[in-house]
């Protein structure tokens, strides 16, 4: 593992009382996941919090005080349930002002329709910089290792275009799978388990999966030096097969 | 409120390299959300954390003392990375034990191929109760306020089943759409926060949408009082279209 890097982790911050009533189904923190991982960031916790300040200045100062990096989605709006700003402010002990810049372009778009709720999303902690909105409505920002995204998936996705090129990133973390077809776990728990012991610096997980098609485990494969992982696929593979498990093959090479 | 149940809440511990990898949508959290939803009991927070042994019991440990109930999914196959019941036998204190009631029903199901990895799924910490699994496999269980449950959200959803007559809520949060087409949200916010002022104990949330089909906002009211819940939706709606804003209408009402 020589030259590689230590590990570089963050944490989501899921925030919005829509998450946690069922209302929605998040697809943000997996969009993240992989963004960060593409970076050399391993995604190492998330937490989903409603719309309550304490609630989310708590969960926000966990997380950055452990992770090197976190990302919040959700709550940037103009509506008096928009409240992200103000808890991440508070988190970090500075004052909201109106961001010149947002300021200009909402004049530029609202004329005289800029009235007081579209003036809350120009609002940025002092000592926080902008995070580009390629999408639609006013930038998100960072301040210290936070990131500030919106909670809709399109616009948190194009959020996160100009959040990678602030990362400082570690090894990139790759991924292969083996397929297990028509066996279940139980069968293939040993040879997973003794090649998992051998190969301490890659990380072996068991995906079970069944249905109209039939059964069987994805069984994933991660680690940040290549090599290594190539031979632990090859081990993983011939160590079914010498235990009698059939139909394993590779299916897919993903970050 | 005369005669309403204080507030019950819940807590979901997701437990998975697979989620936070990015590898996996989780599903189980809003599935989870609506079923307590149903049961009066109200989710308040989620995590996400990997498969490891201190990190489950760290989530589980804070999230069991701050809620009425804690609902955690994935980590109890028979794979080497399957260790969410040592984790929460670990959290409680107490040791685990081969129940023989699963032990019976993996002797019927699998005869000479009861092997030790299949066996790790009927280990239960001692003082836990076991929560039926319709679908596949082994059961989950539950101990003190946890109920520990499968990952495969088709498995999770069966067990779900045999956690809502155990669960002690309190009245169902009820709650109703207006929806607002082709109004941003910065032209709806005062009348919006201005009700939702008027009425402390309902939660009004605005949720934007935008898309080939247009663009507006969801408004969802939520609350506990049915009637008090009716009256501030037609509050809401007299108020939008008293500050002009156009096309307001409830769309759906659920839970």
């Amino acid at each position: 593992m020589t030259g590689l890097p230590e590990r570089v982790t963050a944490a989501v911050l899921i925030i919005g009382d829509e998450i946690l009533s069922g209302r929605t189904q998040d697809t943000n923190l997996r969009d993240i996941a992989k963004y960060l991982g593409v970076h050399g960031v391993d995604l190492a916790e998330a937490r989903t919090v409603p719309d309550v300040h304490e609630e989310i200045i708590a969960a926000l100062d966990a997380l950055r005080a452990r992770y090197d990096y976190v990302v919040t989605t959700g709550g940037i709006g103009p509506t008096h349930d928009d409240i992200t700003a103000d808890a991440v402010a508070a988190a970090f002990g500075v004052e909201l002002y109106e961001h010149p810049d947002i300021i200009a372009m909402m004049t530029t778009r609202w004329g005289s329709e800029l009235n007081a709720a579209r003036r809350r999303m120009a609002r940025v902690p002092v000592g926080g910089e902008l995070v580009k909105n390629p999408v639609q409505g006013p930038p998100g920002f960072t301040i210290g290792n936070v990131f500030v995204l919106a909670g809709v998936p399109q616009i948190m996705r194009g959020m996160l275009e100009d959040v990678g090129p602030r990362l400082k990133g570690g090894a990139v973390t790759v991924s292969r799978t083996v397929r297990v077809e028509g066996s279940g776990e139980g069968a293939i728990a040993a040879p997973l388990e003794a090649v998992a012991k051998a190969h301490p610096a890659m990380s072996l997980g068991s995906y079970p999966f069944f249905g109209a098609d039939g059964y069987g485990a994805n069984l994933v494969l991660r680690g940040r030096d290549p090599d290594e992982l190539a031979a632990t696929v090859e081990e993983l593979m011939a160590a079914l097969r010498a235990d009698g498990v059939q139909n394993v093959r590779e299916v897919a090479v993903s970050t």
